[in-house]
């Protein structure tokens, strides 16, 4: 079944009055200290790879993280870790986010949809009040770290976070063509204009090693993030190099790190989620 | 200067009635013979590349084409041709038009804005707007080909683009992985509901020719495309090789149909348009 709503169904869905949902969402973000949006100008720059690897990192750094994927259109965060099912309702009529580790929890649009290849045809006003409930409604708990998938671009998602979560930062990721950064500029001014603090650029897909002969083999040219987070006065996090076994895994739903725990790759995550575990302690 | 709109600026700023605009767009449809929207459930599967690549060949088969951007958030169109520049207000107050060459032209978004890295905030119902302003208040002409590019994923502007172009064919672009498949069954499972005929499916980025030693590396496996076509019984249309230069191309905004003809890409993107093209023959 394929779900399509209007606005004035979602009006009418709001049993409570926004008030108390309001309530809500100020107790639930109080009881965790950061939360990051994983933004990107561009679809497929590895948006949902960077947010599970940068989780898995900070987690096992002994961090207690959440992961809550507001993708609608394309919810991949379960997939990626290997999870499923329906989430639970649990004491309070509040929803359970669904456990990878013991420091690890997400929470996706996916687990709400009876069946994986639906479409979510949510006009605007709908994604709202869904991403709303993402945090309002979910008992997260005690958390160090919050990581907000996003869709890419500039639309409701991010709109909706920056507007529900005024102290989120975010961690834009982009490829290093020129295409993307275009994209990332926009980004960027998103930003500046809905007045999100940027915690920095992560420059993904940069270098690739041919598993044959070994040459490094640029896929999308090379640089251009750390030039653009330059230029635009952000702090630039790390390069990520291409690897097929990103990919490979993903698609599987094992853990990279897991499996490939001392490549450049988890290395490369490994610094960035440093980066972020600083503001825990400072 | 960044735009942020709401609904109600939108339904303010809509002079004509939606009765005129409706009338404005039937007008300018009955004049294209094919309609195309070329989707994706994933960002960064080549959409827009692919878009461009099967414009071009189909102008150079003598048809007349145009190019629609309706992707707001990241309008790839004018780069990856080398257009720039405001789009002019014709004769009958239309807007007219970038001129490629003498069969193709293309309108995006990006034209209409002052600066290439602002954000284009808005919510849904502004972005219903715009799209039918794209169509009703341009100066097509007589087209045998619209190929509409929009934006990954199942949201306001394909639902838009379908609900204002009832005959459209949808063509959907995968990248050959698991992840990417997921959601391209979220694309099939979005036309069946709305309707949308669905032309076929591209498999993009599937396989790669290192360009030191000639091994032949699946960057994101193989064969996935093909196997979901036919699971979901619609057309596989054809399998576009990765190959950097088509990434350079576009961010130097030079055509790569033009650079590089006699290639495997170029020849896979040929055989695609001839199949569009038999429509218009038939």
């Amino acid at each position: 079944m394929v779900q399509i709503q209007s606005s004035m169904d979602s009006a009418k869905k709001q049993a409570n009055p926004q008030e108390e949902r309001d309530k809500e969402i100020k107790s639930t973000l109080g009881r965790i200290k950061h939360k990051f949006i994983v933004m990107s100008g561009k679809g497929g720059v590895g948006k949902t790879s960077t947010s599970v690897n940068l989780s898995l990192a900070l987690s096992e750094l002994g961090h207690r993280v959440g992961i809550m994927d507001v993708d609608l259109h394309g919810p991949d965060i379960p997939r990626m870790l290997g999870l499923s099912g329906m989430l639970d309702l649990g004491p309070n009529r509040k929803l359970n986010p669904m456990p990878y580790s013991k420091n690890l929890s997400a929470v996706s649009i996916e687990s709400l949809t009876p069946s994986k290849d639906d479409a979510i045809i949510w006009r605007g006003p709908v994604k709202f009040s869904a991403i709303q409930q993402f945090i309002g409604d979910v008992e997260w708990g005690d958390l160090d770290f919050l990581l907000i998938d996003s869709p890419p671009g500039t639309g409701d998602e991010p709109l909706t976070v920056a507007q529900t979560i005024a102290e989120a930062k975010a961690i834009i990721v982009t490829t290093p063509q020129e295409v993307s950064l275009a994209d990332v500029r926009k980004s960027i001014s998103f930003c500046k204009t809905v007045k999100m603090e940027i915690f920095g650029l992560i420059e993904n897909m940069s270098g690739f090693a041919c598993p044959h002969c070994q040459s490094v083999i640029e896929l999308f040219g090379s640089g251009g993030g750390e030039k653009t987070a330059a230029a635009a006065g952000i702090p630039f996090l790390g390069r990520i190099p291409f690897d097929t076994r990103v990919v490979e895994c993903g698609d599987a739903g094992v853990s990279y790190r897991k499996q490939h725990g001392e490549t450049p790759v988890s290395k490369a995550f490994d610094d960035i989620a440093k980066q972020m575990a600083r503001l825990v302690q400072a």
